[in-house]
């Protein structure tokens, strides 16, 4: 199921997302961790397309600061003159091309390659349909433009809602607007489409009705051409997502003991026989190997966890985070470009950035790398089977050597060699009865108040 | 829509509530993080009522300790003898009072003041009825008491449900309990109603089916009069409050990346392009301003937090934490009673009490402001621009002036003048080979074993 | 309702699993916190049953590492030849068993005591069937086997979904797969029925529609015979558990603000009063008793909450925690082995493990017991009424008297006596002037880049 002529695609992306209310245009609002727009451009990268034109009209400054270096070029809507007029400003920008064109909307964020594919097939099949629109049968069909198509999906009315009669109401296939058409034939039925209605707009939908050649019509999921109007139903596209990469996961072997708690990102790799506790979330660039387990309340991101390592609960992992098979990252440690290697342990209350943590040390509790000093990041060394103290602070740039021991509350500024016990700590001092004499002192004061 | 006529309130709190299985008085639980006694004179409030009378029984005193301040006085009902007997309870409370008496139920939490005003505003239109009943349609009507209407609303019969035919069953509009009546014909009703049933029970309802003047009916949707007995049903209220506050939220231009698994308070108030991540729950108390990002697993009560700040994840605001505008706090970090400057940061592991923080000041990870002796609560300052080394410990009363560096690991006591560096740090010493020898007799000890 | 004659039960442990893509074996997956076996082997443990035998095939030694100490023998299915011929693998396991004989699945977990009663007690009425088959009514009968019995629960015909007609399919009534039958009946039955069929395997449901005394059907409710062949039927199963716990949790007078997002396990224990915010998790072994608190975020494991206790948010509790009545465990805290006195907090931002804390002692903010030497674990033990400074390091083994203040900061190695002040600290040195040296130097370099 391989396009073979030459692909072009429209997206149109011009709408001006009101009921958003919020300053970012409404395509670069994400879900599962990447804007809406970008997952529609990953899409289509698997088409290997000649040209992408994203049609953009109120922010485009902001549209075209996001597709930078993925090829995609702004064509500009300055006037909403209905979808009919938003493709047709990508008429300059296709100039001399010949192949296929897909029509899509950057607030319909998932539809997948293989259904584009589908799409350009089947424009390319025997009967040569002028247009293939793609359907979907939703819940509730509701004002949704029906499509009146026979039993080979030749489309014989497609109809608005408002102007359907009730036998056209009773259609249960609606149209998502996303389109596939020659370019030979977009340009040219464009310029006969008329503006004829209630709104003066020109309808991308009223190509399939001109006289001439028929189209036709291939469904998809409803999930899938689910579009994106309001935060409500960004909300929801997204649950959508996360339900179904849930169940992906399970499939795949992944153990998820309470799965609506779970939160992926579009790009998360997870192994074989991973254990994920309730109320987990995974930015994005997270990699999970096999037999890991990732317990409650964890926060990844941009990070690989190794064959059976253990993170969590309350393990948060930010980027450049590369926690070596069997190593342990324990509960409120935050974890930073930083590597621990095999079997190495983190358990507990610790900030570890810009580190590189041998295989089975151990960093005990409390203990903080002071990277920065306001201006640079500096890099702390762990040597393999060291033993760092609770509640030290390694100033960086540190290096512990090999299976060196450092003291409990240490300040360590200077490099500590292999094997060698680090100690930075005054004399404990006692002053017998001093406790009570204070309580006294306190109480009387607190009764003066 | 205004009540012009004096307004007095009712509000039954009598019942035992032995399904909560409970110490607590049943209408002094919280949803939404108040207690719904007090959800529903904080709407009561909007009426500006002359009088309100809250009939309490057992644990009235709990009940006399939560209205404290709010106007409302206590009723007693000693014995249980239904809903018109425990109405009829408040008749001294109301001695000399003359306009209209709203009855509502302290575990019917939810009712709008615009709910009530309609229920006042329909008592004094033209046909003038006798009562106003408040109706609702529930998805399963189920036991509920039928209310028989004509098509404006003008009330044929009402019937429990045990007594209905099966034509009154079918109807759907049931008696949510709540009723405006005149304080010249309350009473009066009430001393004409019998207990000839089976309970041996004064129902309130009978007074609209008594001889005489017609009464109305009005619908509320079925959440608004949803009642409470039992912590499921309290569970199923709060459920569904925080569902339409959720959809309020995303319409006002707040994005919920997953609304089910974020909790609001019935004061949370939020500015536009909000982000909220998963897993976050807001307490009484606080605002966030527009561009605010509130990451997950974050908790917050009765803070603020500015424009464009960054909280979270796994940051806790309690009381009095203000956190200014592009200010972060990050994980594991929490804040009490202490305000950030602009562009301040406290990104790890930190305890900030009583305390304020310059303008772009760089809080390192691990600091603690020692802020109790046991006794008194004391507070610490921090300059703006000034640098604290992670790990630091600052004794309050201190103040660490504007730009200042305060060393990593340090036990600060004494004033920092702006600017100057502050050291708390023994000297570093190593035993060269020492954890070599240690290990290899800490071995021999765990083989003896 | 207790069954008279002896009992056995026979597990069918032997399916391979596939679906689950996992290393671990079916029935050793957990829901609410323990393996599948082992739940059923809790419950089966009530009949008191004279012998258990679990049938397992591939990854046999998992199973018999799981069932070790409670009285199961395994027996080998070598070959996948359906379920008679597992049943009949029991054979000599049972040999001189002489009584009534359960038949359970290991991937059918929840099947409760009194079910299993239910059924020997219905083999042994007056009409004494030969088998007694559970059945189900499934909210989709699906390809289920149906039962065809009459209203007394003889069953007339047993019938695989594919084998029934029209009318045997409209029956909502089906197999389980769970019987009782009499030992002197099981094996002599298991000889007589064939592998006639497309798979070639001898079905145990064959038994009851041999020729000769006719079998019953009970009812179970669909919930409690849930089968697990995927991850995605384990979450479903665990979902369930976790409703029904809830309910039970809030019936018994416990408030879940949020009951979707709170986990128990197994065997959690609640007393009355109990409030549990948002998004909490139970592991297996806690006991929480009358008005504790457990706020938002908390997960607890092995560990006892007092009465009055307030836990979290954000608060671990491992095993052997022990956190006394009025006591209080806040932020970021991990409590291990440790014992917490009346009254005594730990509020902030600290690691107590293998310790004991007295009566109102005040631990602070950042406070760590290092209780490991990469050896050995020792012992902290805090007196009663002792106030630990901020940010202190305990170096376990060590005391700290009753009434003693340790002074923040401190790295305390040596006991302190009760009453004493112990202070571990060096003097506070200042360099006037150098950080706005420094910074001019840092800004220069950074320029430089």
């Amino acid at each position: 199921m391989t396009a073979t002529r030459p692909v072009a695609v429209i997206i149109l992306a011009a709408g001006q997302g009101t009921r958003m209310k919020s300053a970012r245009h409404k395509v670069l609002h994400p879900v599962a961790g990447r804007p809406m727009l970008l997952h529609l451009l990953a899409s289509v990268s698997e088409l290997k397309p000649e040209r992408q034109v994203v049609v953009a009209g109120a922010g485009r400054e902001q549209v075209e600061a996001a597709v930078a270096g993925t090829g995609a070029v702004i064509a500009v809507q300055d006037k909403q003159l209905g979808t009919g007029h938003a493709v047709a400003q990508a008429h300059d920008a296709l100039a001399g091309f010949a192949g296929d064109i897909l029509i899509l909307y950057g607030d319909v964020p998932l539809v997948r390659a293989e259904t584009m594919r589908a799409m350009l097939d089947r424009l390319n099949q025997g009967d040569e349909p002028r247009a293939v629109v793609l359907g979907f049968r939703p819940a509730d069909a509701a004002a949704y433009g029906r499509i009146i198509a026979d039993g080979q999906g030749v489309i014989e009315k497609m109809v608005e809602y408002k102007d359907a009669d009730a036998a056209e109401r009773a259609v249960t296939l609606c149209n998502s607007g996303l389109m596939a058409v020659r370019s030979t034939d977009l340009f040219v039925l464009l310029d006969k489409i008329g503006n004829d209605n209630a709104a003066g707009e020109y309808y991308l939908p009223d190509i399939v009705m001109l006289p001439g050649a028929q189209s036709a019509v291939i469904e998809a999921e409803a999930w899938e051409v689910a579009g994106v109007n309001s935060r409500a139903e960004m909300a929801s596209v997204e649950a959508d997502w996360q339900d179904r990469r849930r169940a992906e996961a399970m499939r795949d072997g992944v153990t998820l003991v309470a799965p609506d708690t779970v939160f992926f990102a579009y790009d998360t790799v997870l192994g074989r026989d991973v254990l994920i506790e309730p109320n987990v979330v995974f930015g994005p660039g997270v990699t999970v190997a096999d037999n890991a387990t990732i317990r409650a309340f964890s926060h990844l991101e941009g990070a690989d966890v190794g064959v059976g390592a253990e993170v969590g609960p309350y393990a948060r992992l930010r980027p450049g985070a590369k926690v070596g098979p069997k190593a342990k990252v324990g509960n409120f440690v935050e974890i930073k470009k930083a590597e621990l290697g095999e079997g190495a342990k983190v358990n507990h209350l610790s900030y570890i950035g810009d580190a590189i943590i041998g295989a089975g040390a151990n960093v005990g509790a409390g203990t903080i790398t002071c990277n920065y000093d306001g201006f640079f990041k500096y890099r702390t060394e762990i040597g393999a089977g060291a033993f760092i103290g609770s509640n030290s602070a390694l100033v960086a740039p540190v290096k512990i050597g090999d299976g060196a021991i450092v003291g409990a509350g240490s300040v360590v500024t200077k490099d500590v060699e292999a094997d060698a016990l680090c100690l930075v700590r005054p004399a404990q001092n006692a002053k017998p009865g001093w406790a009570s004499r204070f309580r006294a002192k306190m109480q009387a004061r607190k009764a003066a108040k």
